[in-house]
């Protein structure tokens, strides 16, 4: 096929879906493709979802508890402007499409809506356990947090910055969507607004991690906690679900910069009771670990 | 009096407590004592907790809630370590009396229970909606990341570090305590042995905050979010519960290093509906706030 | 008087002016005062700037400048914007008697614009040097990159941060008032409105000083730069002017945080031609200098 | 060819110039070279300049504005010191031929020269906006800031550092230089000579960029925000003059470590008038743009 | 051979030694091996230290200098626990062969006595100099600070960190089994102890470096500088006695991260006699040196 | 007297020496003085040494073993320098008088000449041990490292930075009295002379602590760790004489930031034989420490 390559080069950029015709056979007991053509695929014929990864959860449920969890507000304020953002019509498809973050945590179709509903969730425990946190304070930080990541980053073929989101970054995309929406509530409380708006510029919790302020007041220190807490969970889960890695220590994990310890071993198989000999001993502590995972002189 | 001075200071020394005899006037309308004896007096004539702050909460109850858990430990042998520490007659009655720290947070006698109680609870909450989380390993994290505490600080007089305290510090010392109770214990299994005390080792999260490791397993980051957490939530509430600070601004919260600003009437006071014109515009939202709390350029 | 002291100490609060009556006597060859009354004054009776420092130059002149540039922009986009800013009839006065900054450089009435305009005109220069940048868009950030401290700070008694300007920053506010005024103007392009949104963002330079975007354009870097000279600028000005250090040495300057050498006098007075002996050697070198102002090891 | 192999090589070394004697022949439409012979060529018989990048200006112009500046000083001190240095018949050739830097900014034959000429020209216009700089010792700063450079770095066949310039710097270097001229000139006064030699120490502005002092006059201020502005400039010049790079974004410019957006395009074709619908609409926003420049957390 | 690839493959694992028969032949005058086989070979048929670097001193010499120090020690509990450390059957041949570190220094079977004895003899002469350094402290510190790492470190097939080392690190896994020894001694008096645990744990002088404490008293400073010294001094050795590099300036220190120049030449060969024509004019200061090693601004 | 104040107040300066005739009497068993005049005292007719601090030890005999060492070097170019240098009639009376530092260390007269005969004995010590390192260049790299300080501090009055030592600090100052004392040997080989100007520059050992080159030479690396021991046992020597601090605890220290322990009673006292009870009982570890001189947190 090679004598028209730059023809068939011509019909496609960068991110395009195409579709491959070529013939296989087996080489060393490998599989080996001849391309014979090279034919894109119009956006309406393909799935984007078969192309990246994507949420194992249901983005309608999560979308859902997300819904219902903005209705459950009490502040009339709160619910209002929470429920103006979620329902939006131009935002809420945004909403169940974003990944939560490029590479971090959550970078799948599907994982900021994922975040932020195991982010609700969490509070609520969270603040079962702290009752002096203001619930809707809380909720309104966990909802709008990231939601200018639907204008940040751009998904339409691959995960990817859009120019807007480089320029202006999620925090101020975000705090301009929820002024937005606050200007359209007539009679929106000033002071409420900038509490509300504190939450979304503070949640990275300093300065040099990209929040123009730090948390000042309760719910924004607990938010940053959580959305921190929620975002490294899930990404050791990640890590920690590959092959890669090590005996039982895992690959790099790019979030936490280590190589993590897989522990359960140590608990789950039954252990000998104590004060009798364990058979336990099987395992080898002194067998090779990754290099310097944490930067200390050797 | 004053003839007698001497003799009088001779018979006492820093943080002894005395019996002072004295006798009032009114001044320009405040109290004037005008001092005739000081008298030493012995430990059995007086009660520290007198002299003290100490936490709120009954010591006996927190100490059979964390009693409770311990033993509700499902691993045998994170079950047998756990008890032999908390029911170990010196352990015990230091445990109950040592603050959680000298300033920051949890500073009086009983902190250091009721932040350990408070964690335990905490952390079951957040093992329910992170299943993926060792609920024993972060039991023994939990119990164990500040036992070093009860070597380190001395709370004889007043609260202080001790000699031993300033060389080891009480990640080294705790580190200690629990190696030895594991040691005493036949057969424990050292891989199991070496996951817990890396949990005390590393729960200050970072190098640069004394943790010789960081946290490199799942329990052992979660561990070091939730103590975080707990630390500065208590810390919080001792600052906005003082009356220090100007309006809405509370004085600098020595463990955040910024002053904090209390939200309750923005939500509290039952504000107009949306769409009607607002009571709440009352909250001055130009009113003078302090200064330059974030270090971010003027 | 004093007598009546608690009624009259209630009748005015913190920052309120008052005037006061009291009788003067020399004591020691020094004035003393004996105070009698003190009554309040209405915000009527008097001038704010008699109480606070203001600009030496003329805020009406300087804001005619302003308004000349601004209208002076050749694109029309960016001209529509700025003008609409300006000239926005609850922006202008504000614009007027704003500082530049609390306490670092231009800390007084009318500072604001003035370090504005000292802005304008050295970018004319600046640009005039290296024409490949677009003076509409350096304008517009020069403009544009504090226009939050109209909100960020009060002047109303003394200067101070609104709890606004506490929670959300002069960065964010800035931005929040620029994006509202582009959306009043239809069809403003995003792609520009982005790139100006991005001057304002990104005009600290680093993250660290409080810019949640690093400068990414060529302009947002060379407006950074001179932002930064021209406070600098300011900053040395008003050090140098003030009687305080000891010899040829200043103060301290709090934006530079070091002690500055007046050095006037090593050039001014005539020296010796060269190669004669100068009459110069007058000036000691020796002289005492304060301690250690760069922090390097002794 | 190969046969004689060792034989050739023995004859050069790195960095010398050869002449190669090649067979060329087409090869899937790409030229080949099948080397034949490749012989060494003295110093004589070939131009430096046709190896290495090299200013597009004309150095001896450059260096005729250089002199005139110098000549132009009014002190009479500072103008034999300054001639001294530029009129030196071993320092002029250098000076026509040093890069300005390695890699970071003007790196090329002439690029210090282009460097200083054209902060003397920038500082004539900043200094004409802040009067109370004096010009003179401004001048002096531009003109010996960099001239250890000349010491520091070699251009006999590539760039690269000399051995005094790894081991003493261009900063050290460059201060002996000034001082061993002043030395020359009989009664230079010492203030004077120290104001100066500080210029060259403190120009990179901060202690971890080389400088072993911080700038603590005025001009020394000010040179190093012009330097630092100066070099940033030519080196964004660099980068958005190369087509490497995706799409508006250049590639990662060195000296700023981050990529840069191209904004021409925004502003220079003909926007449509504000208020009606706009024609730019077709520059997307949402382009994929570099993936994280800011080193924000995601 | 390669048919039964799989199943000799299956024989052996990660870091075993094997024996290989294999065809050799010259090929373009280089050596080319055909493998036929390759066969496990068992631990007892090879010495490990055939296959990893080692210590050039005799190891057996080393191990009793150590000894000989420990029994020369005044203080009777020092020297009670340094025996007990040095004797104990379980520790001895684990000092023997334990290297000091994984590659920044002494990084060779043996390399860890080899760095005591060196820090042993180095510290007498420099105790001579500071009498008010206690040498019995001093020696406790310098035998004990890496005890550690014969557990932290595998070198049962190759160098690597075991899974104990990399969760406890050879600081706290030190104090464990200084703790243990001590212990052991019945009535070890407690102050000192703890002192003596401290040299341990502060040993790398910075929280950052991994010690969780400063170094507080004067032993504990000076055993800091001493083991940092006599480490960079093994780490520049190996680096100078390495070829690689170019011309005068060595390759990059992996402890010092940055080129190192040898300076033998400037002083070993003969230089005149001051006063006359040098005929070292023949190292030219010119030559190319690596780029930019210190990280300066350029 | 006072009635005479400001005449008497006007025949003096700060830092002038005075005498002081006043009346003294009891009161309440203490001393008080009423001063009745106060005149000014000629420069000729006191001793500086009487009024500031001054080492213990004999600057003679000190200058006499720096002077014996110098002579003592082997290489022709080196001793020439040292020689030219030590021996210099205008250096020689700086250098006995000047103080190693203003506060952290050998801050008294003759303290730069006690700091660089106890590195000269203390770098010979350590040469026996590494015998790789070259004496003349270490011995070098002792002598100049500072010399500087003689024109960088003054001791006039009260020790102080000159202007010309704020302006260039010691490290300039220093290398330009050494490469004008080489530029006086001629033919003195180049190389050489940029080794050894090198070991000024760099002997701080971090861009941030000043140096404006990291050491690149062996020499240079011993260099840095000897002069910073040095400097620190006598800083702690200093603190520890001191009777201030609590306890064990002395006084924070200035060049450590930190208190420290004095342990020589821990050792001192005639501990128990191992094995039997401890007197040594009698040291309390628990008293008070001071409190978080390490910077971890609590």
């Amino acid at each position: 096929m090679w004598d028209g390559f730059e023809g068939i080069v011509a019909q496609f950029e960068r991110d395009d879906v195409v579709k491959v015709r070529a013939r296989a056979k087996l080489y060393n007991d490998q599989l080996e493709l001849t391309v014979e053509n090279v034919i894109p695929v119009a956006e309406k014929d393909y799935e984007l979802a078969d192309f990246l990864p994507h949420t194992k959860q249901d983005v309608e449920k999560l979308y859902a508890r997300l819904n219902e969890a903005v209705h459950a507000a009490e502040n009339p304020w709160v619910k209002t402007l929470l429920v103006s953002v979620v329902e939006d019509a131009s935002i809420a498809p945004k909403l169940k499409r974003a990944p939560a973050a490029m590479t971090m945590h959550h970078a799948y179709i599907g994982g900021l809506l994922e975040h932020v509903v195991s982010l609700i969730e969490l509070s609520r425990l969270v603040a079962s356990h702290y009752p002096e946190l203001n619930r809707d304070l809380l909720l309104a930080g966990i909802v709008l947090h990231d939601i200018g990541k639907i204008e940040e980053l751009s998904c339409a073929r691959g995960f990817g910055y859009t120019t807007e989101g480089q320029l202006l970054g999620h925090i101020a995309l975000g705090q301009a969507i929820v002024r937005r929406k606050i200007e359209a509530i007539s009679d929106f409380p000033r002071p409420l607004a900038a509490v509300i708006e504190h939450l979304i510029l503070s949640h990275h919790g300093s300065l040099e991690f990209g929040s123009p302020r730090l948390p000042l007041t309760r719910e924004a220190v607990a938010l940053h906690f959580l959305d921190d807490l929620d975002s490294k969970m899930a990404a050791i889960e990640t890590t920690m679900a590959s092959d890669a890695g090590i005996g039982d220590w895992t690959e790099r994990n790019p979030a936490l910069r280590r190589n993590l310890l897989r522990t359960s071993q140590y608990l789950a198989e039954p252990p000998s009771e104590p004060a009798s000999k364990a058979a336990s001993a099987g395992i080898a502590m002194h067998a090779a670990a990754p290099k310097g995972t944490d930067g200390s002189k050797p």
